[in-house]
């Protein structure tokens, strides 16, 4: 076969495929905001099926040949980037495809739908045994998923390179290693400090349908207006691209504390304009996907705090929250900054403030690391939850859904996704300390209301290269260094030494 | 290959088609409902690609082999029902896709779902000129899918049997010959009648928050509650059937006329209640599927009209209005009868009265025919529209979606498909007179709110039977008799001479 028509072949194939799988990340979406009660086994069924189709075409003998014939020809080195990225990026997903059997592929999608479904019920009746055996099983199938893919050093390094390409366990180790020391320092003095957040300014009777419009216009505000997507309620939020000009997100509403649906909106939106981003052009390639879950990650986590918990939002936000509850009135920007940064020991990752955020994620990590070591089964997983919990935190839950049923994303066998949170912070930090550096008056704007110079430098520097750059290149190209932690310790050190006065 | 082996593929082939099927089901039902505006351009594409990717599976080659392996063995000759009836109808579906090229399959679907879009903007702005292109290009795709499929008389015959197999337009002609006469006669009797529904009843101010009560409360009734399906808005109400445990239907509301919320719920119901009725243990196969439109549309015409139009439903129904709109209290049980089985000539065949609604479907019928024999152009449609409605009906559309524009089906593509309401109205009301007499105390079952005896009744002879019966068998076994107009015309006459005492 010519290169040229490989490629065009390739092309083709996987731009269908794209399409299939934009249809099961709409039935994923359904299933979690309006599916009704007696929909779920056909849903898992369905979610099955489609994966096991979506693996059959990812594993198809002719991608091989095809890609054999492009690589090392001419057309590919005479072809454009994204060409380049695009037989890359195929090479890397059908040598890691390859190795997960089909039925293990549908095994795993079936019992993630599943796992989902039980998950949502347990959790409202915080029902543990009604939950382990989808977390067992799901357990097992990762377990045997990446043995069937294979790695140098941990079982839990083939799953994590699925989430971020290259990040071991290794890494993340040396990581939290970084992170854990300032942020307890942090933590402690912060709880030394005379200044203390006033905790009824966010806490008490907030309408929902209040709170809805509030989060609708700061959406608007940012750039994520309704007409490329929607703001629904689930149990917890998300967002999901389901392509260009549609990709949505839920959020989950809390009367007694209007931070969660703020924080969730804008944390989801920052998911949704990446997607909304890509080049549209591309779509259906990797040219036109997003690049990895930390990338992903650090567009939320820059839209929720870079900018969400800055000063400079709340000067153009505060009206607005007035507007609805006008007893904020009675309260200064100040109180109110300090108030959407209190600083403190909570159970649920999601509300956590950015200082102790990052210890949820590493109770994870080691949880997960020694899960697929074995030296952690899923039975053990609620207490050896809670001694973490209160080993960092120093709280202990008391129920499972504030502790180890607190999230979904193992009821969805989602293990090595955990990690990328915090991989997102981190090149959220980076990325918005090179934007304030090449956007001179971002603050500025941002006071203003007027988002768009930092959403256009994102969109350049982020979401238009889909995955035509590694994450690292990426960062690299953006803000002039390779990754490191060191923006992000700097950004919560600086930040919260000034709010508490430490 | 042995039978049964190529049986077995032929199941899990049709199996895994089914469930894509139902996420394209899925993607329409949302297109419909809750898409951001932005999203319909990659709907449109996403559905052409299901569309193609579906019809590819229909027409694998494979499936020719394994039928040929099937049919005439012993292993057919020894098997259940259900396994006859697979074969049966897997054989006139694949002889039927393969003639339909793979471009035009996919051409059609991306047509469609553009042309559906389109049309709900259109009609919107009452805007001709932007629906019309569609609907030239959407006529001309569909002339080339009768030229495909091939026919013996009309190129409209071709249509018609994907939607009601062996419909013709010959037999169709005869059968509105019938219906014709008795109609209009009825028409102008009820016209000189002294009788005379009080509009007023149903007309004024109704809050749409309190009729969405009253419709969950008698759907609950009747048996199709939430946990099976949803209730939401759309321009034009529909059922879908997304897989068993969740079949969804849409309704309009209008606050100035209660009956459109109401009847628009008891018929999509209707259809939801029959998919929700299929034996879910054939799911996948013809043995779990619907039989034919003109059936769907009989559960859906006897839950509306029969049921719902009947003086012992509103004797149940009527404390369950009076409850969200006190004013009917005033109103006696008679006059309430009366005003929901208003004859009337009206624009919109969704609001239309049992007895001029055929004549709304004739009046397609014989636009399309004529369309299809290439007598009316796209172009002459409004004209002619208006002038039949003239003819049949005394009243002349002045805007386009009062005529033309007022249905989506022409903007999805579904040409022939409008003929078999009529068929489901004569089945409705030959099934209804069965039932009542098999069932010795219907009406008094109905009056007290008892739905389930004629709902096991449909269930038995209708929903259960899947495709393993004809269309013309299934009416047989259930009431005795081959179908026949003859029910439906004397269940008119009837009805409405005792009403109006003509």
């Amino acid at each position: 076969m010519r290169p040229d028509d490989a490629y065009k072949w390739l092309l083709s194939h996987y731009k269908d495929t794209a399409y299939l799988f934009s249809t099961a990340e709409l039935a994923a979406w359904d299933q979690r905001t309006y599916i009704p009660k007696n929909g779920h086994d056909h849903r898992s069924r369905q979610l099955e099926t489609l994966a096991r189709i979506i693996h059959q075409r990812c594993t198809h003998p002719k991608i091989n040949d095809c890609l054999n014939s492009v690589e090392n020809s001419n057309f590919l080195t005479e072809s454009s980037d994204e060409i380049q990225a695009n037989i890359r990026m195929w090479r890397r997903e059908f040598d890691r495809q390859v190795k997960i059997p089909e039925t293990l592929a549908s095994a795993l999608a079936g019992a993630s739908a599943a796992g989902e479904s039980a998950w949502e019920s347990a959790f409202r009746q915080d029902d543990w045994q009604a939950f382990f055996p989808h977390l067992e099983k799901l357990v097992a199938l990762n377990r045997e998923k990446a043995e069937a893919i294979g790695y140098s050093n941990e079982p839990y390094d083939a799953l994590l390179d699925e989430y971020e390409m290259g990040l071991t366990a290794s890494t993340l180790k040396s990581l939290f290693v970084e992170l854990k020391s300032p942020l307890v320092s942090l933590i402690q003095q912060i709880s030394k400090s005379s200044v203390k957040p006033q905790h009824r300014i966010l806490h008490g009777q907030f309408a929902v349908s209040e709170q809805k419009k509030v989060c609708a216009r700061l959406l608007e505000a940012i750039g994520y207006t309704l007409d490329n997507g929607r703001i629904d309620e689930s149990m917890h939020p998300f967002s999901v691209g389901i392509g260009p000009g549609d990709s949505r997100i839920t959020t989950r509403y809390s009367e007694a504390y209007p931070g969660s649906g703020i924080f969730g909106c804008l944390h989801e939106a920052g998911h949704s304009l990446y997607e909304l981003g890509l080049p549209r052009e591309h779509y259906g390639t990797p040219a036109g996907m997003f690049l990895s879950l930390g990338v992903h990650e650090s567009q939320s986590r820059l839209w929720e705090n870079q900018v969400g918990r800055s000063s400079a939002f709340w000067k153009f936000a505060k009206p607005i929250l007035e507007r609805s509850f006008p007893q904020i009135k009675d309260v200064s920007l100040d109180e109110l900054v300090l108030a959407v940064n209190d600083v403190s020991s909570g159970m649920i990752r999601v509300d956590a403030d950015e200082v102790t955020y990052n210890l949820h994620v590493m109770l994870r990590f080691e949880l997960e690391l020694a899960l697929f070591q074995g030296a952690v089964s899923p039975a053990d997983l609620p207490d050896a939850w809670a001694d973490k919990m209160q080993s960092y935190l120093g709280i202990r839950p008391q129920t499972f859904r504030e502790g180890v049923m607190q999230d979904m994303h193992w009821s969805a066998g989602l293990f090595g996704y955990f990690p990328t949170y915090s991989i997102g912070n981190i090149y959220a930090a980076q990325l918005f300390a090179a934007a304030q550096q090449q956007l001179s008056d971002l603050s500025e704007s941002i006071t203003q209301g007027d988002f768009s110079p930092l959403l256009q430098w994102l969109r350049t520097n982020v979401h238009q290269k889909g995955q035509c750059l590694s994450p690292s290149e990426l960062i690299q190209q953006a803000t002039g260094e390779l990754p490191t932690s060191k923006y992000f310790i700097d950004y919560c050190t600086q930040k919260y030494t000034n709010l508490y006065r430490l």
